[in-house]
């Protein structure tokens, strides 16, 4: 068979899916929810011998402890993964939600109703539980979902795939609904890209270069971001107390993920106080921290910050640090090098609170709390399928409300119009 | 210079005017706006000898009088401008609303706030008042504009363009906030498109061949609509008085629109009453009909719909006309062939009423009203800017909020977590 062939029918399968599937009701969802959540949690075995393969050759191809870490599917990590399942089906359905509903002069009655977006397509070179996890938060958005994992996790992915198959046969349940591209074979990206006609969306979740890869070759509309370069800013007025276990926590408690602080700025009034308090806090928990040269008058053991460290995501115990002049040069750094992904203050002004949280144009702003908030279940969306940096349709964390769009719906008893 | 290096060096300006845009409150926006409709409204004989040479040039290139009529500024024409711009002053400003606001078990108070997209790049090929509708909405809505017109209007638009900016220059608003790509040169189109950094979204106005290329061409996301292929369905239980009025209304009012009707779907048991009735009104109003084989059974004398007529957007007073069996057979038909933007169905049966609504994925879907209310100003947005038919973003006629995205903003005490 013909990889484009076969793309394509699982993509015109998918659409004849998304169109059943719109009509499907809260409850049948959610009891396929919980049946997927059980299903898993019973199939420990059959997964595990799946899983096997996929680390073998991972252990053969030489990955890293880490790597293989993630690659493992142990009990609790199923556990976790029949769990958020089962908080998808406990939430709130997103379809039919009337938004918003008015009535015209000349009596017509005015609806903007929510509607699932159709087909998503989530490019995916994570752990296998994000193929259980996006494809419950499709389902419950009344998406069909085409999954390609990492070709390291294949036999995992598939195994997962055909898992939650099974339960939409015995639901009623369209079986399309959840679709995974089988083949490693790197051009199915590609193939899959190509489906404006099938697919609505593509939602690409790794490294940057997947997703630059992905952006690159795409007809069809992406949600992406890039990276996360968060920054906090230790105003002159801050509690320095509460500054330095924010800091500490946004750099230290998972340095690894997007929303950790990857550059301190510090107002120069409370400088040499707070990065002499800071430096020791975070260097007794391993972080490597490179100063601008006002840093390094305070720090002068510390490793010197070259212009393009402002720019970078470490995702590591790794800290740029800049000593500013006042708000306005850490606003204007955050400008210059923020990914426009999350940022903090940490200020006992309200005015400068509010500034920051008005000029500073990420996706998610905060004032005296961690970077590590920017989440979906942090800030309380109860799910998050991504974050999106680019402001159009979606922009920061988002949940299930992200997987829908809207449309008008226009109640009348014989209106033409003058 | 370079085109390129021009066309940059605007993104960069645009972008600029964007950063202190977001920070100018309502009060100096709603000034702008009318000084603006001012302004255009006292230069109408300098206005009208920059657009005698567009009229001149079209006279001599052979353009259709109904072109040649769309090109001609008159002083009603300048009037509505300058009315639009005035109604936009009156709108609410959707920057800095509240979208929603919850607080979070930790004490985090969450909010979605509405922030502009920041640069919108318009390509437009219609008549020069979109310049000013176009640089209005967006100011309104906090954003910067790069605008592209016709280069069969090219003077109009600049010169309509510097009146506006003589005005930001007086309002203290950036003046770059409104700019103009002076050249008729296409490859101008390319270099915009390729400005992925300068512009946030990208809205094509006009023919499907225009919007084809922009979609082709474009790295920075499209908002757009390819084609109106609108349908009304006239159910068995239809008051057929009432189908009547609104059929006619929504083929004959103003044929040349998206929003018209392309399609009469038919319900069998009551297509030859209404058939009758409905050809002997739109043939009275000049309406040509192409008929399936059914309706040719009723209508012995109209031609025979070709396969490619149920794709057509005829734009023109033409109609398609097709008997099917039920409203399942309607919804197909408008699944397989409809453009996703605007239906409508004449019933007086609730249930079928609801099915409608329910299962067509149009962007606009009616019941007992004309297709022709599917509009920015007659759904009640106060404007409209443009109708997108795909669901990322927005979904149908888009107002002011379309022009907006929203970011978190997250106000804390300290939170760290856990």
């Amino acid at each position: 068979m013909n990889l484009r062939e076969d793309i394509q029918a699982m993509g015109r399968r998918a659409r004849e899916a998304a169109a059943h599937l719109a009509g499907i009701n809260t409850e049948t969802k959610n009891r396929t929810l919980i049946q997927m959540a059980d299903s898993l949690g019973a199939s420990f075995a059959s997964l595990r011998k799946e899983n096997e393969k996929d680390l073998k050759l991972a252990r053969e191809q030489g990955l890293s402890p880490a790597m293989i870490d993630r690659l493992t599917l142990t009990e609790a990590v199923l556990e976790n993964m029949a769990g958020s399942l089962r908080a998808v089906a406990a939430l709130p359905d997103p379809v039919g939600e009337v938004v918003r509903m008015w009535r015209r002069p000349n009596g017509l009655e005015v609806g903007k109703v929510r509607i699932p977006l159709g087909v998503i397509g989530i490019i995916y070179e994570s752990r296998p539980n994000v193929t259980a996890d996006a494809a419950g938060l499709c389902l419950k958005s009344g998406n069909a979902v085409i999954l390609r994992g990492g070709s390291e996790a294949t036999h995992s992915n598939r195994a997962i795939c055909m898992i939650l198959q099974d339960v939409l046969r015995v639901t009623g349940v369209p079986v399309d609904t959840v679709q995974i591209i089988p083949t490693t074979d790197r051009q199915a990206i590609h193939e899959m890209l190509c489906l404006e006609d099938s697919i609505d969306v593509i939602i690409p979740r790794g490294g940057e270069g997947l997703i630059r890869f992905v952006v690159e070759n795409s007809r069809i509309p992406v949600i992406k971001h890039y990276k996360g370069v968060c920054h906090i800013f230790v105003d002159e007025s801050a509690d320095l107390t509460m500054a330095e276990r924010i800091c500490i926590n946004a750099k230290v408690q998972r340095p690894g993920v997007c929303n950790a602080m990857e550059t301190l700025l510090v107002h120069e009034r409370v400088a040499s106080e707070f990065l002499h308090k800071i430096a020791t806090s975070l260097q007794e928990r391993g972080v490597e921290l490179r100063g601008c040269p006002k840093t390094l008058q305070i720090l002068p053991h510390i490793k010197k910050a070259e212009p393009d460290d402002w720019d970078k995501e470490y995702l590591d115990l790794t800290l740029s640090v800049r000593v500013v002049k006042h708000i306005r040069e850490a606003i204007d750094h955050i400008r210059a090098h923020g990914s426009m992904h999350t940022e903090s203050i940490i200020t006992s002004s309200y005015e400068r609170a509010e500034q920051f949280l008005r000029e500073v144009n990420s996706s998610c702003v905060l004032v005296n709390a961690s970077t590590r908030f920017s989440d979906g279940y942090q800030l309380g969306l109860g799910a998050e399928i991504g974050i999106s940096t680019t402001k159009l349709h979606a922009f920061g964390p988002m949940g299930l409300e992200e997987l829908t769009t809207t449309k008008f719906v226009v109640r009348g008893n014989g209106q033409v119009r003058e």
